[in-house]
């Protein structure tokens, strides 16, 4: 594809917009002109560092205004931002620091050990710190006034059923027209009022950021998820949309009580999985309009979206998918289903990641003429809806963070005590899903404390498995490929 | 520039939102199915007469449902569509379906004493009659599900100010993100209703039917403009947008008197040139919400708009570029001025024409590294507000001073015993050029002294018309733009 210029969208927008409220958090606000004279100077601070143009950054930041005046930075910089998530182990992180090739790690006070561990095994990259940024000499920094749709903006790592985590390239196209799409879905006002309260480091996070931009609107920031603030939040600052996984809103609703949320508040973006019919039943009692998404870092954000009007009658639907996207259902021959019959969701529009880093390989296997398979199984019913069935046949989905039970097991198998190991999901109250482990233990004395001391190091908390139960043998087919379904069995027995 | 496929955008709109209201007209409602339905069988019909993709096909149309859902019928074929303009004469009609080599002419009743003249010059083309295309044998239509935004989806031509007119190439792309940019800037929602009086013909018209079913709003057609129907439309049928010219706008605050538009209109978008103070004032008073803008053919509709916050402060100012437009102001050395010097209005962006048929040579003249150069003057204030000072052609050159005739009819025109005002060169002994101005009075006792006395407290001496002379009505085409070129031949006579 050619080149697609257009100016920098925080530039674009400092300039068309200044005085407009870009960002609210912890009291404070900043207009979109502060928010991009601070971006510039946080550019100048890392540009002084030798950071430039095209090299891949990781960063490992909390939410906060100032993480998401970083994340601009480096896009006034045209820097590659790979983006870390921070409940990951030191291991994980630095595993996904190499494999970006990331010559820069851009963190803060709180994670400031995990960067010193990953220095340790990537020596030669440089760790700039949040706080002392201002510290930095400020060098005159060389700002990508046009940014090319096809350029690279965001790297996120998802992991596949299979080996180590993948890193999904995000373009600026990609985020542009995530956002465009939403919006012609979503309605689009003036004093809309975004309430970001989920990962930065998430595409629901950071997407958040590329909209404010891009429509001009505020979003308000909180550096985690707690239902008093939030419902407060939404109250005093006038929030009028905000994005969710079922856990936040049945949390939200326990913690309403007789309450309700304010008229102006117009939009509830539930992804992450599918809500169940009584709390859908239960914010519709309350008035609160819920839009349930179907998406992935694949697709930058939602690429189905379900509209409140239906949101009963279509009960587990994601929606259609969004104006830009298309959307089929393929059966193993890679033929097109008919409506009601269940195969792979496919996916195609300038939303979709153009691949995996330094993956080609896996790029190909996934991408094929503009087409992503997901992995997730679905079906389309009469009227174009779509149901998602399955997340990739074993994801699991723990509030709200994908869990890939490939990646706990590699894990596992690599303790010298460990013969084998096999990870399924378990139903849970508060987190919807959670990790469980079937060991096939290679020694008599290996306890289930053992294992999970041995698991902190290596895996970030919401991967660990909850329960972990010792069996003989983990049922493998023919192709050695682990039986969920047995494993399953036996939890069900 | 590779290939940017998306679904056929009717189709898309067709499947999302099908029930959902599209087109009111004449008591008449279509939903995007019906739409849809209409605009398959209208296709088939075509198809049936030879009509198929990439052909050019002549449109003759008056505003109509119809109509709207025969230019939605080519977009399904793929046919691009030459849209005349049904004032002008059977010669100049001849000359663009010449020009563009269109092998069908689609038009109606009206006009077929037209059309049967445009035959007699073109023997080849086919004439195909509104009316009787349901009378025609139906062929199964091979529609374009999937479109590239690359791909050309009309021509419209626009006369220079000298030569022939040259057929301004839009592509889908260009309408698509004239559509997102606008709804970046006005807001959306999901209950908006575009009023369109404004032709179908020209951009302002034909980029409404585009941002009905990017959008998925309804959009409610009157055939022509009359302030009292307005008004009712308004009111009745839920109108939330109008696009408007001045003298539109005029006529609607005087038919209102006392009346007030209902609290549910929320943008009247205002084109073709700026408005004047008075007018302005009066729509502040009764709070109409103005948004003066400022684009052209070339440009797909609006490239740049003023939010009403702004309309009194900023003056006669067209605002800034739209979020995904670029503007710059440049001197004939071709270097961008600084902020309050006048220059060439230089325009990009993805709703920028590729450029114009079958003309190479004015495309590279006029088109240069993706920078359109309009011919427009202008400058920018130092907040970046973007004014609009004339059309180079029409520049008046007195005495080495620039007079610009946009500036000298915003003064006549906010004279309360003046209608209208035309302003033109004419050649001068001393001066090379003096201005002189056509006036359309709306007072019987205004003279020529009272205009000058009026003028000589408002304008510098150089700026003022040498002589007035009294006519009926400024001739101005159906963009409301004023027909120069008349002013000369009565100064000629």
């Amino acid at each position: 594809m050619g080149e697609q210029l257009m100016e920098n969208f925080l530039i674009k927008r400092a300039f068309l917009t200044p005085d407009r409220t870009a960002i609210e958090f912890e009291g404070m606000q900043f207009s979109f002109k502060e928010v991009y004279d601070r971006a510039v100077d946080f550019a100048g601070r890392m540009a002084g560092q030798g950071l430039q143009k095209n090299d891949f950054a990781a960063v490992l930041l909390k939410n906060s205004a100032d993480s998401a005046i970083i994340l601009y930075a480096l896009q006034l910089l045209g820097v590659k931002a790979v983006i870390l998530n921070s409940r990951l182990t030191a291991s994980e992180l630095s595993w996904q620091v190499q494999d970006s090739e990331s010559a820069y790690l851009i963190t803060e006070d709180s994670f400031i050990s995990a960067a010193e561990e990953v220095k340790e095994s990537c020596p030669a990259v440089i760790v700039l710190q949040k706080e002392k940024l201002h510290t930095l000499p400020y060098s005159e920094a060389p700002i990508v006034r046009e940014i090319d749709l096809n350029d690279v903006c965001t790297v996120m790592y998802t992991s596949g059923t299979t080996g180590n985590p993948k890193g999904v390239l995000q373009t600026y196209g990609n985020h542009w027209w995530s956002a465009a799409g939403s919006a012609l879905n979503l309605g689009l006002a003036e004093n809309d009022s975004w309430l970001c309260t989920v990962p930065l480091f998430h595409i629901s996070g950071y997407s958040i950021l590329m909209r404010s931009i891009i429509y001009g609107i505020n979003i308000h920031i909180l550096e985690r998820f707690q239902a008093r603030e939030v419902i407060e939040v939404i109250e005093k600052r006038n929030i009028t949309v905000m994005s969710v996984v079922s856990t936040m809103l049945t949390q939200i609703l326990e913690e309403l009580g007789q309450e309700r949320l304010p008229q102006h508040f117009r939009c509830m973006l539930l992804g992450g999985g599918p809500a169940s019919l009584s709390l859908l039943e239960s914010c519709k009692e309350k008035s609160i309009p819920v839009y349930q998404t179907y998406g992935m870092t694949e697709t930058s954000s939602q690429v189905a979206t379900l509209s409140p009007e239906y949101s009963l009658t279509k009960l587990g639907s994601a929606g259609k998918p969004l104006f830009p996207a298309q959307l089929k259902i393929m059966n193993n021959a890679g033929e097109e289903v008919s409506p009601g019959e269940p195969g792979e969701i496919i996916v195609k529009g300038f939303n979709v990641t153009i691949g995996y880093l330094n993956r080609e390989k896996d790029t190909k296997e996934k991408i094929k003429n503009g087409w992503l398979a997901t992995g997730d199984l679905g079906y389309m019913d009469d009227d174009g809806f779509l149901f998602v069935l399955d997340r990739r046949s074993d994801l699991i989905i723990s509030g709200g963070e994908n869990v890939y039970p490939a990646e706990i097991e590699g894990v596992l198998t690599a303790h010298p005590d460990i013969a084998d190991a096999g990870v399924i999901a378990m139903e849970d109250k508060r987190w919807g899903q959670v990790p469980i482990a079937f060991i096939q233990a290679s020694s008599n004395t290996l306890t289930e404390e053992d294992i999970k001391t041995y698991c902190l190091e290596r895996l970030a908390k919401y991967k660990i498995p909850k329960n972990m139960y010792f069996i003989e043998e983990i049922p493998r087919n023919a192709a050695k490929k682990i039986l969920r379904r047995e494993l399953r069995k036996l939890l069900d027995a």
